[in-house]
């Protein structure tokens, strides 16, 4: 895999012949010029339905119709647009012909963070959400300058929630430039190294299989649970569930340095989602147990393997009962004993919105 | 990777709360008994039709709906059939929860000799057949005695050109015994080591990169031909492709070993389809080319990578022109000026015939 930082789309040179672009329709107007040099091109509408499992025949018919007709090995599919174009464009360049070069373009901050990276590929089949999918690492991804910055603050601020956690498994320099509350044009910069912190551990745990990689899901137990329960974006409930990761990581090891992340993170305006958020979602979760028992990282009736941060750089996996996540949330939404100091800075919030 | 070879199914014991089986519904009667042991299973009618992309997330629905509660880096998918039982419950393991343990029970010669081992599984998209796959390899395959033995002797006679195909790869003992038109019994004796030649080959060019694979398709490229255009079974298609392999390579290498196993091949009756049948098929492929162009051994517009056998157990990958092909088709329809002994043994083939 090889990861290339371009200021526009029209820097990325691809063979025309050997490339089937598979595009989010909504990127076409002002790609326009880019695309028209790929005879070979699919526009989807991107968003969950695209990763619905039935339609996936439909698409592959009407994808095998506009093949390239080079030599098989030298094809290449591109996914451009976001998670959801990356998911499905992924899936497919890995079962047609029994798997076919894949390249990603990231449209939206989520893909270009997190998504876009590590090889995992997911489809839908009706209420079962990623229960079909794929290893497949991509040969070359291309982070665009341009096609990023574009993107409205909301979605920029979606994505902060993965940078945080990125941010928090690497410790170091990037833990502290993430608590500062960046800008686009900074984690633009600093993509290289969010996405090396990723791949560092993908590379040791490639198919999720030795459990390395679980370290990767800090964020994700409670993230999902909100995602799937209150229908928040994966983003967002993933900084929701970093947030209670945090807390309960502080109020087990009260490590100083931790100390400071917290309240650092609870000073960066709409960033990240912190307290008033977590409380104001925790009562719309009419079924915790069930959702933590339909997410995959199970590992047994009722247990579930837990992401704690000892502190920053040093991250810790445990395999907690459901009712120890329920006390801990009981403490989270009660806990009025340490009132917080909340130095939202509405100026600089402001600043970025307007982005 | 692991081969057993058992004498009953009774003698399979698997972790019946782990295990998923995807079994061909008309295997049910005799096998009822072991098949009650498993609360997970599935029942499917084999055939092409099993492999068609668009039944396939109705299928993912059901089978998820009976999937075992168990943790799922335990969970293994079994394949209780012939090949297209093979490929969709490959398939479905590899894709399911990007990929579960798989298990193959071939229930059919043409599946044991071959399907069952390499890793590879395809799907049917509309007039594109074998499209859609992905390689994932078996964890452990049983090649059960009775159940193959129970095959009537069409179905035995119909893998024989596979079995002719790794004999003369293998070269040595195991291709002077495929001369000799082996009983069911013998070949199932011979499973392991027609099972490692081509394991071999699969282990230095496990995903089809390296072309290592590629001496695999002996047969396959005018045999593909006979599948598509003139309805003939997978088995039979190889058989006749072998056969014209074979003719081109003696006329072309005058290999005096080569030149005794066709003849040996050309009386072991109705084993191995030879001169006969490939004349009254040939006028039945309205377009050679298109379907050799159709084909993925193709490597440019009019040319195919083509399997010669120098001598028994010495390949030979060549790039040939579908030009080269004609005139050797006519050569071989047209060829009588050196008139084969044809000693088939009437008494064999029936003894044969009747099991």
């Amino acid at each position: 895999m090889s990861l290339h930082r371009v200021l526009r789309l029209a820097d990325i040179q691809l063979p025309s012949e050997a490339t089937l672009v598979i595009f989010d329709q909504i990127i076409k107007r002002e790609n326009q010029k880019w695309l028209q040099k790929f005879p070979y091109q699919y526009a989807v509408k991107g968003g969950e339905t695209l990763k619905d499992l039935r339609d996936f025949p439909k698409h592959v018919e009407n994808l095998l119709k506009r093949w390239p007709s080079g030599p098989l090995k030298e094809i290449s599919v591109v996914a451009l647009g976001g998670g959801s174009v990356g998911d499905f464009a992924g899936f497919f360049a890995s079962v047609i012909k029994r798997g076919v070069n894949l390249i990603h373009i990231p449209t939206t901050w989520l893909a270009a963070v997190d998504s876009a990276h590590g090889g995992k590929t997911a489809l839908n089949v009706g209420q079962f959400k990623n229960q079909v999918g794929t290893f497949h690492q991509s040969k070359n991804i291309y982070l665009v300058r341009d096609l990023l910055i574009a993107n409205p603050f909301k979605n920029f601020a979606d994505a902060y929630g993965e940078i945080v956690k990125t941010g928090l498994i690497a410790g170091g320099s990037l833990c502290r430039k993430i608590q500062t509350g960046l800008e686009p044009q900074q984690v633009f910069e600093l993509l290289p190294q969010i996405v090396a912190t990723k791949m560092k551990i993908v590379r040791r745990d490639p198919y999720e299989k030795s459990g390395h990689r679980h370290i990767l899901n800090l964020g994700h137990t409670l993230g999902h649970v909100f995602e799937l329960q209150c229908g928040l974006g994966h983003g967002r409930a993933v900084a929701l569930g970093t947030w209670f990761s945090l807390n309960w990581s502080q109020h087990r090891f009260a490590d100083k340095a931790l100390g400071q992340v917290i309240r650092n993170l609870d000073s960066i305006g709409p960033l990240f989602p912190t307290q008033k958020d977590f409380i104001k979602y925790l009562h719309e979760i009419p079924n915790l147990h069930q959702s933590l028992r339909a997410d995959k990282k199970g590992v047994g009736e009722n247990t579930v393997r837990f992401v704690f941060v000892r502190s920053p750089g040093k991250l810790l996996i445990e395999v907690i009962s459901f009712n120890d996540i329920d006390r801990e949330i009981k403490r989270q939404s009660c806990d009025q004993s340490e009132p917080r100091q909340t130095k939202r800075t509405r100026s600089s919030a402001a600043t970025l919105r307007g982005r």
